[in-house]
């Protein structure tokens, strides 16, 4: 594409990671010491001794921010994504499943470094999933690689939390994030993971005191960051700190916050929850739709839950539905 | 393992392939000019060309006689694989998957030569396969690498038809029947393909006359391979000339044939079929399953129809329900 016609109703940021799935019973978590419903980085090795027991598995791209840019793509809004892979065939893999969907990818694999980002991810009987993430190429992401142009074209960015854990990343997502500011777009932002809220609590509280105009995350990690021990102090404690805090319930649906509304969105029911990787990431995906779209918060709302629905009922983070019809509705 | 206690129930050998799924409409067909339903053997540059333009693809092992000893291994069985990939990431892919479903993996990957093998798979919305298969690292077994101790130790061989269009695992799987015949064993063949019947017409019809004891394949192969129009043709020509024949005919069921007996078997109901990749290969892991447990044929049938109903309705040409609950109601 020409530099000159560069422009995104949004574009993501996060790390590029293949999804490496099997169902496992609770006692595998128990055996390797991990908790349930996480995520916890291991090196190569911790992670190939994790593999070395986990059942046959499914092999899907996934990535947070990622997953989130793809479920925005097939609802039909244009996108880029920045996160890095090597060009080995797990980096092939992720590349292609991207662009086909309709991302545009926008940095370069690269032929030397670390391997590209695998993730074990162990979905238990109850559709929880746990994760295992070593981040190989996708930590290795410069500052130089982000697409200045790009991102201040797009209306929204929208950053992942994880991508924190790596200081070389974190220069690149600020990076990022200010070039957005500057251009006077919308910077929306998510918190990924418990631990993580955990890991750099500080840092984000000052972020979302900031840049941050939407905020992304699940009960439990707005309690962690507010350190309210109720769901209605979390929400009485983000309200107008940033323009819209979305909060995602499980089987509760979710909550939007913003400084004059409180609105409650219905879950979207489904018969059985096969594997709830991705649940969040698409839910955001249908949100920023909404908005990109203009829709009113309610919508949007709506548009997540139902999007998010799809994700759940099969094994990968990713929609194998088309999700034009969801769009149609509205 | 010591080779003093090397023993397995069946051995089963083949093309060791990774299957990268996606859903296609019948258009992408056509546009490829590809034949439905069928296998077409594709070099490095054609697998490549068809993966570029191909939906985000999900990551499956496959390998037709490996998906028949996972389904078998998953019964409860003791199975051993035949098979090369090469020491890539595909290729610990596949012997990850198929070590942990419980079958040893007999042949080591080989660190030189061209990669593991690939199959492009496309699912069209009626649930059908159109395959595109580069062999790669798995045309490269040589018959120095059959471990004959393990092949004259199974009770029985099973062998998959599309070895047969390589020279060099023609000569292999060639080796490992005269092994399991000089050992007294049983020898199971399956045909694989209507293609494959055609390439290899004349050869298959020898082996069919001299030491196949079992024999596997749909309709149409039967039909191609007999030059008969009608199924009751085909029925009537392979009666007798093989201990036992299994015709599977989708929807329809299958149809057990000996010298005394025609045993039609209802297929097993499902919903919907989501993808029928392996739904031959897993009647095939019921129905000799059933014969390794002395069950009567009948009932090999019926472990067969149960086995195939439930790989067709997920993607993915391996089981994802533990099976051994089949197995309790015999």
């Amino acid at each position: 594409m020409s530099n000159s016609d560069l422009r995104y109703d949004i574009i993501g940021i996060g790390n590029a990671i293949v999804d490496i799935i099997s169902h496992e019973t609770e006692d595998f978590l128990i055996r390797h010491q991990l908790v349930k419903d996480s995520m916890s980085l291991v090196d190569e090795q911790a992670a190939s001794a994790i593999y070395d027991e986990m059942h046959p598995a499914v092999q899907t791209s996934g990535g947070s921010a990622a997953n989130t840019m793809a479920g925005i793509a097939l609802l039909g809004a244009s996108t880029g994504y920045i996160g890095k892979v090597k060009d080995d065939e797990l980096g092939k893999f992720f590349v292609h499943d991207i662009e086909a969907i309709g991302v545009d990818h926008l940095v370069k694999p690269t032929s030397s470094g670390p391997p590209t980002a695998r993730s074990m991810v162990l979905v238990t009987p109850d559709g929880s999933r746990t994760m295992n993430t070593y981040l190989g190429a996708s930590s290795t992401l410069y500052v130089e690689e982000i697409n200045s142009e790009a991102v201040a074209s797009a209306d929204f960015l929208y950053c992942e939390g994880y991508i924190w854990d790596v200081e070389t990343t974190k220069k690149a997502i600020r990076l990022a994030i200010s070039i957005a500011k500057e251009a006077g777009k919308k910077v929306s932002f998510t918190l990924s993971d418990t631990f993580c809220v955990e890991r750099h609590h500080q840092e984000w509280l000052e972020l979302i005191a900031g840049p941050v105009d939407i905020l992304f995350g699940n009960e439990d990690e707005y309690l962690s960051l507010s350190g309210c021990q109720t769901l209605e102090g979390a929400i009485d404690w983000i309200r107008g700190q940033v323009e819209i805090a979305c909060i995602t319930e499980a089987q509760n649906g979710s909550t939007i916050v913003t400084a004059e509304h409180i609105i409650g969105i219905d879950a979207h029911e489904v018969d059985r929850v096969v594997d709830s990787t991705g649940a969040g990431d698409l839910y955001a995906s249908g949100f920023l739709f909404g908005l990109i779209k203009g829709f009113d918060l309610q919508i949007c709302g709506k548009i997540g839950s139902q999007v998010a629905a799809e994700v759940i009922t099969h094994t990968g983070a990713r929609p194998q539905s088309p999700l034009a019809e969801i769009t149609q509705m509205y």
